[in-house]
């Protein structure tokens, strides 16, 4: 289903979320709530954070895209997300620290079942998903992105899904194609919520374009906007701030030159 | 009962919070809690976000102003909310997105009964808790302040509460006398907990002065904060940490020349 | 059972934390759980946020260092930390704003059996875990951190634990010796989660080094680190930012000319 490239660059998808700002719905952890907010604000996409039982199937519905995160899956956001996975399409899920710990990985097992058109992860949360390894003990990769293609194409073929997977080089692939960003900050991984905001991203470009230019389009817009960050920060704490300001300030154009291998 | 004129200026509201700093309770949403707190220290009050069945109500009957929040109404937040709605009469309600979505909609027409000082909220969120309107898609407007002037009224008349409605120019009705508060910046309307911070200001003002005069006093305090942090910021992020040092920073005598419209 | 001076100095625990970073769990209050994990990412150490049911006590047993805080003690978080007390013995325990509020207060007796490493808190609620005050009115300290010595004195013999109290002078005992660390900002007082953090990082520090070593490291790194960003901020919020930088920043030589009194 997934099985073609992607159908806008990234230049034009940020384009059309700027011209229609999409809706996006986050289930997400409460740690990086705020700063999830705060991303996609400043990209130009409304984020709404409706994550209870009773609202967020319905909220689904009418969202234009749905981040589903599992960092701190209390039973409230299991039943949320429970609800919103099969009251859309157009979700992205991040199956944040599975492998070892067990409410989280049945959780993730489950909702994957339901098709998302997006799995975003470190390797270790990929590998873990697809039954290829035993996951990594938190947040962090422990494997590169690209030992983890393997299982992100078996994953994506077997759930018709694009596989984002995150690293130095990001690799996104859909089975058959496979796409990879390079550039960046490693500012970003010393702030927390760094990688589940990439998710929120791919969220929002859910409600502008396909699955995979969406996917591609959140990398290369979280990739520039960290490069123009680090260059005048003094720290992880101002280069939050920054990564921030340099969303807001991103233009399409800015996206011409960007850096994709396949 | 809020049948009067504001009895103090802004400017003497902000010195009573400084001299006396009022324990501010907030039962607020995830998103936007680190904020408030922060927003609420910079003004000079003091936060407690207290939220928890068993201690809400007990809490409430010991702070000087107190904000309910509908942004993420866990069951646990739920139970919260009715304890301290009943536990006081210093409260301010900030009804989130209601209309569409059902368990805060039902929410907050049953905390209303209970009489909050203050009403704070979107226009959109005004004509829904008066029955005027289906609500909005989430925390933005969809309609302006002036526009939702005769639901506020109705809704303070009804309730004997003051309606504060957000908006570029702020509206604020007792049901018989209405306040405008223009000025602010727009960059506030891209900083999630920008509408959400400003009800936990009007709580903070509410342990000092009466209700009409907290929450224009909240309504001036955070327009004036707003512009000075606009005036040196490059994007939201660097927006959102100098809106914290203005508010320190922000002295009584900086309120003088607020502009108000009767 | 901790009635030893501390083995390692501030500047040899940071070396070791930055040589070895230690996994460090946090069950904390919905506030400050995204300033804390950017606080230990800044540091050095590799947080992990786990606090559900069926995963905390899993994950206790793998971290280098847990903390409980019990700022909003959902039932959930009640839970976990129930788990984890009683997974671990490298953890902190912060009993914020025990005393007039009764779940937090029953909690707080209750894990302590379990046996902190170390207990950090404002001087109203050690007295108050101590049985020898009524506790604060929320998060602020309403005695100083020397009139509780002999509360903190108390609960060390009692617990064998190390217990620091925060004060614009940290007092930190073991029941036989006590360390003072002194400087610092009142700025620090003045961004929520400042304590909140202060407890995170003794939690990370139990990874690589004794308890008494680890309040004491912990206490001087966030001296430094608040002095620092005191100098060039410019209200509170710049303060924040400016603190994340300076943890980052911050090398073990930095610590060699902190000021102890015992």
């Amino acid at each position: 289903m997934s099985a073609v490239l992607p159908t806008r660059t990234p230049a034009e998808a940020l384009e059309a979320l700027r011209t229609t700002p999409p809706l996006t719905q986050c289930i997400t952890n409460a740690v990086v709530t705020n700063f999830t907010a705060n991303v996609l604000l400043a990209l130009g996409a409304a984020p709404a954070m409706c994550d209870i039982v009773g609202e967020a199937g319905l909220f689904a519905g009418i969202a234009d895209g749905v981040l589903i995160n599992l960092g701190t899956p209390t039973p409230e956001q299991q039943g949320a997300a429970r609800e919103a996975a099969t009251a859309t399409s157009r979700w992205v899920l991040d199956p944040v620290a599975i492998g070892a710990l067990p409410v989280r990985t049945a959780l993730a097992h489950e909702l994957v079942e339901h098709r998302p058109a997006i799995v975003r992860a470190n390797p270790s949360e990929i590998m873990a998903l697809a039954g290829a390894g035993t996951g990594g003990r938190g947040v962090d990769a422990t494997d590169d992105a690209e030992s983890a293609l393997p299982a992100a194409q078996s994953l994506a073929a077997r759930f018709g899904c694009v596989v984002a997977t995150s690293g130095p080089i990001d690799v996104i692939t859909n089975g058959e194609h496979t796409v990879r960003v390079a550039g960046g900050s490693a500012l970003l991984t010393r702030v927390t919520g760094g990688g589940c905001s990439l998710g929120a991203t791919m969220a929002a470009f859910l409600g502008v374009t396909d699955a995979f230019s969406a996917a591609v389009a959140a990398s290369v817009v979280h990739a520039r906007a960290s490069e123009r960050a680090a260059a005048s920060a003094t720290g992880p704490g101002s280069f939050a701030v920054g990564f921030i300001d340099a969303l807001a300030a991103l233009q399409p154009a800015d996206l011409d030159g960007w850096e994709a291998r396949a």
